[in-house]
């Protein structure tokens, strides 16, 4: 029987980050990112109205988030970023896919 | 700033499946699982009276889910549980560690 895969369809190379939902219900969003280099505009972080959870699967990537700094993230790296705290991608991986899992909830 | 790691103390080989909650909320639990060569018990399926989500982190295992038959799981393999669909792990690896997200919700 045949059985989604995170890591099937990746770009090498896209124009912009490549979001996909994986499960999407009230209040429950779990869905797949593909960065391939892309950063978050300086002046434009995410500020959102509720809880994430985000896990690096393939790739790297640097974060920043309000009040904590930058942290490196490697696979299996994960964080939790409350609702309102204001983060960016500061850096992703050039040479390979960046697959992140998030899931949104709250 | 250290950040946790989902592959980060692993057993190699332990008695039991290792359950380790990383995030619990009302109707949203993540835990990671890891699975070193245990199986469900085939007269003790799990059967839950929630939706599940569950992906494969590292290594491989055999998933037996009621109506569906059994599915080969490798990295980045993930499977939706409908709640009361009565599933069981089939087989996982012996020589490696078995790493799942499961995410339990509804």
């Amino acid at each position: 029987m045949p059985v989604a895969n995170l890591f099937d369809d990746l770009p090498d190379r896209a124009e912009a980050e490549l979001f996909t939902a994986i499960l999407d219900r009230p209040g429950l969003r779990i869905e797949r990112i593909v960065s391939t280099g892309q950063t978050t505009p300086e002046n434009e972080p995410y500020d959102q109205d509720h809880d994430e959870w985000v896990l690096v699967l393939k790739g790297a990537a640097r974060l920043w988030l309000d009040g904590r700094g930058e942290t490196d993230l490697k696979p299996g790296d994960h964080l939790f970023i409350p609702a309102r705290c204001r983060h960016r991608v500061v850096w992703t991986a050039m040479g390979e896919p960046t697959v992140w899992l998030a899931v949104h909830f709250g």
